[in-house]
């Protein structure tokens, strides 16, 4: 199951996520490093993809990549960074694939929210190439997994994702992409959400629906007892 | 929709499939400093997700990458890699972030083949995290599209990912797995696929299925026309 962080603060949240003394102004200040570091890693990443240089150089920048990674990891988590709060609600998911501000595959997304809707424009480049010239069908599911993971909690519905069906209408190309999503009903447990790639012209044309998905969310049971919790209070206050 | 590539070598292949005169020979030579150029970028990507090293120590470290990736785009493919072939059938998709050979997010996958069946034995660390300590369900999502599109192609219907839908069992842990693949039923010009991941425990002990996929592959009109023509030549021949 794929479960994705809405409440995850909560009190009776699951083990895993972690709460450690980082403020938010630390937070901006690391971040204001690591942003950068992480965005030049996504171009090393994507020049290795599309680099013609001979192959000593390849040789000779291995060597060096190789240093830097020592220089970094001379002090590190020894696991992955895991989901992490901090005391005033900074919150820090560094290693995610698809909004990690630490994980140079990520493109970053920079999710939006506006009530329960919630959205992203980005760019994917030769990084995510799958066909000639279009995004592998994969990341488009990558993508969406978390962006109606992200409908799900601003839907007050955080939960593991238990089924996730994608619909590939047309060729997602590579380059500017929009993602958007949000819950389309619940029912008990279950949410059903509701979202799609669409491609973002630069000359205003209409955008063209690429990838459809929706996905089924089954709120765990430390979201359904803090929900019944508040439920008992509030018939306590009428 | 998501192109697997199949066939893509038959002439009759969609655009964008780019044939040049880069031989087997060639591409191993090539490949044996492009690949351990990959593996240390796919460290760095994760020393950067883990790292606890002082702002300064960051902020210099970016400044060697962004000479790195300066040295490898002196000369460089303008745009995505694409998927190759060389004369004497040499294969590259360096760009796919599944199975791209340089592509640091890219795990990547080494895919078998035995008959119909295809699997792969892989593992995932820290960049690949969604929940903590367990994989980002669209990962999942990401190495299955690849497989079933794999299987596809192994079972002779290479085609373009019509519908995916994946199935969450239970969280899948970062670590080694195991992935596989095959055609389950054909009818026209679609082909059902079904896939799994697995834990691959180090103790020996069962391994546990974590998510399942099923996708319809729809062959496309080239394929449907080269396999129309090649019945014909066979009742030619008869």
């Amino acid at each position: 199951m794929s479960m994705h962080y809405g409440r995850a603060h909560h009190p009776k949240a699951p083990a895993g996520y972690i709460h450690d003394d980082m403020t938010k102004a630390e937070i901006k200040e690391r971040e204001s490093s690591l942003v950068p570091l992480t965005d030049s890693v996504r171009r090393l990443v994507d020049a290795v993809v599309r680099t013609q240089v001979p192959d000593s150089v390849l040789d000779d920048v291995r060597t060096r990549v190789e240093t830097l990674a020592e220089e970094l990891l001379a002090d590190a988590l020894p696991g992955p960074h895991g989901v992490r709060f901090g005391p005033d609600g900074g919150f820090r998911n560094y290693g995610n694939p698809v909004v990690g501000k630490g994980n140079a595959f990520a493109p970053p997304l920079a999710v939006q929210r506006d009530g329960e809707d919630v959205w992203a424009e980005f760019e994917l480049g030769p990084a995510y190439e799958g066909p000639p010239g279009l995004v592998h069908g994969g990341v488009s599911a990558l993508i969406l997994d978390q962006l109606l993971g992200e409908a799900a909690s601003a839907g007050g519905r955080p939960g593991m994702t238990g089924t996730l069906t994608i619909v590939y209408k047309q060729g997602t190309p590579l380059g500017p992409l929009c993602g958007e999503a949000r819950i389309e009903s619940t029912e008990g447990v279950k949410a059903v959400v509701r979202g799609r790639l669409l491609t973002r012209p630069a000359d205003g044309s209409d955008p063209a629906v690429c990838v459809e998905a929706e996905g089924i969310f089954i709120l765990p049971r430390w979201a359904r007892e803090a929900m019944a919790a508040a439920d008992r209070e509030h018939v306590g206050d009428a």
